[in-house]
């Protein structure tokens, strides 16, 4: 398996009962079994994107952008009019209300329904193909950055912090923040990456240890609490994050626990450094106050696999986000370049900027 | 039941087999169920502070102090002389290595043992008393000077913020920094307790959580890394800890998780509080660099109720307790008073400066 191809999503023109499908790497059975889901019906993609089956911003995306070429084969066999295709299109569309790149996605793809399937499909893959540049070239960029950055390692590998999964299977390919490690690593510059287990969900441990262990990148999974102390006992060169929103003040939304390492980062003098594409920076919201932080179930902090772990009064309390003050990021790593927010620079061109 | 009379440590002159025991609520089992295991050889006391039956500093402290009895009355029954005794009280003194309270216990208790058990116990249920008070005063102190600090909570309840389980269970009794929380609550100045889960045990989602429950307290159980977002976020007006070492300069030793969430009160301007009796300071200790921080098994980050949750190749990091700078910290509660340690005051002064 070469694991620079490894795709999270990916059409199929006639899976095994003849249908055209969605073929989704099935994120919720990883890291013990890698297995793909076929998906042939609007219900089968909201399904696997509200279980999170599929999850990352960007890899979420992508299967939006093929669900509209889905959503126009299930029509087609179903003799659906075009108002119940649209509906079923808006409702892939608001199947996870806060990745921006779903809808994004979808509107992009959406308007070439009346050309025919191959023009949708064409679009669908253009995203995939962009991201997976942006990603490549976020990877060089960040890479040179840090080992620039970090002079005092001189010529030794560094020892890089990362939190939630940002790598192969979040994206279209290869990687926003586990990108610019993978890049390190194929310059022999990793000794070893810390990856946080990312509560409630695991994502840390599940997926993105299993893409560092198909590299063969050594590395530690640890708590969450921990990062801090690993942070400032001197154990970690850089932090290296992904990013769900970005606002133009550099405030940068991410996965909850990231500003936690933000502050420790501040607190030990080491780069914080956010990756991510610039469809991520919103110049239309101007600092963090302005997005909204998504509160999931209670259910996914106080159970662990159906199992009550605390007693049956307590309440969860589970925002999926936190939102990391512009200051505190060191450097913004897009695939226009290294930006470094908290020099006081502009965070980034971006979409409604460019 | 009376819950101010939770006991997590008790001696039992005779169990049921007729020898005296160590009896210890086990914590490993709440909060689904509420036993209590009957520890009676050095072996099995050696085994229940290990396996975390009994965890929190002075509730170790106070184990360590029956202990010395129950290594009296093992040697008694099996004839050891008594350099097998001294060396059988140094391997329960040796049984976790962070906490300061076993080892002063141990060293308090043993040089009673040529006065006979009864001396030995004495001196033991002495330090089960003088917790309890010193924790009933933690309580009270810690509350006046947070109801006096939050001034702009004015006549209205407090958001508090707590990590890892420093109630009953963790102490002789009541408990210290959520000693304070109780003490709050009794004066209906708690509007709710966000407690952190606590990884990699869940000492906050299993056993704060239980105590909070039984007392009918509200509160919410989140993830750690949801800590430094709640606190920056505004939701939480100051966060109260405990600790297992604190150093001469103020440097505070606590579960793996506590800097993170120092970082972030001093960033959003609310106290980070630390309750710990004197007995918990140690002068010796110049600065938190010189304090020892055990590295617990990697299977309790990477497995789950015995299932891998990372894949089989992924390390794990383990580091059971984290160092706050003493300036981080704002103020620390001791039964003689509290000190405003950020501020510039030593801390306290300890049982090597009294």
């Amino acid at each position: 398996m070469n694991h620079q191809e490894l795709r999270a999503v990916t059409w199929t023109a006639a899976a095994e009962d003849g249908r055209p499908a969605l073929s989704l790497i099935d994120q919720t059975a990883l890291p013990h079994t890698l297995e793909r889901l076929a998906v042939t019906t609007v219900d089968g993609l909201v399904d696997a994107i509200v279980s999170l089956v599929v999850r990352g911003a960007p890899a979420i995306g992508a299967a939006g952008g093929y669900g509209v070429a889905l959503a126009m084969a299930q029509a087609e066999r179903e003799g659906w009019d075009r108002a119940r295709l649209d509906a079923e299109v808006a409702r892939i569309r608001a199947a996870r209300p806060t990745a921006v790149n779903l809808m994004v996605c979808v509107d992009r793809v959406a308007p070439r329904i009346g050309e025919g399937l191959p023009a949708v499909l064409a679009e669908a893959d253009a995203i995939v193909r962009e991201d997976l540049a942006a990603n490549r070239a976020m990877g060089a960029y960040g890479a040179d950055w840090l080992l620039k950055r970090v002079a005092a390692a001189g010529e030794r590998p560094l020892r890089i912090l990362t939190h939630c999964n940002t790598g192969a299977l979040a994206t279209a390919g290869w990687g926003t923040a586990l990108g610019i490690i993978r890049e390190l690593h194929a310059r022999g510059r990793i000794e070893t990456v810390y990856a946080d287990e990312t509560r409630p969900l695991l994502q840390g441990a599940r997926l993105t240890a299993w893409e560092l262990a198909q590299e063969g990148i050594p590395h530690y999974v640890q708590a969450d609490g921990a990062a801090a102390g690993t942070i400032l006992r001197g154990e970690v060169d850089a932090a290296i994050v992904g990013a769900d929103r970005v606002a133009a003040n550099g405030d940068t939304a991410n996965k909850v626990g990231t500003v936690g390492i933000a502050l420790a980062c501040a607190y030990a003098g080491i780069p914080f450094v956010v990756a991510a594409p610039t469809t991520t920076v919103d110049l239309t919201t101007p600092s963090g106050d302005a997005i909204h932080i998504e509160l999931r179930g209670e259910d996914e902090v106080v159970e662990w696999a159906g199992i009550r772990t605390a007693p049956a009064a307590s309440r969860g309390h589970n925002p999926a986000f936190d939102v990391t003050p512009g200051s505190l990021v060191t450097a913004l790593v897009t695939e226009q370049g290294v930006r470094e927010v908290a020099a006081g620079e502009l965070p980034v061109v971006g979409p409604s900027g460019a």
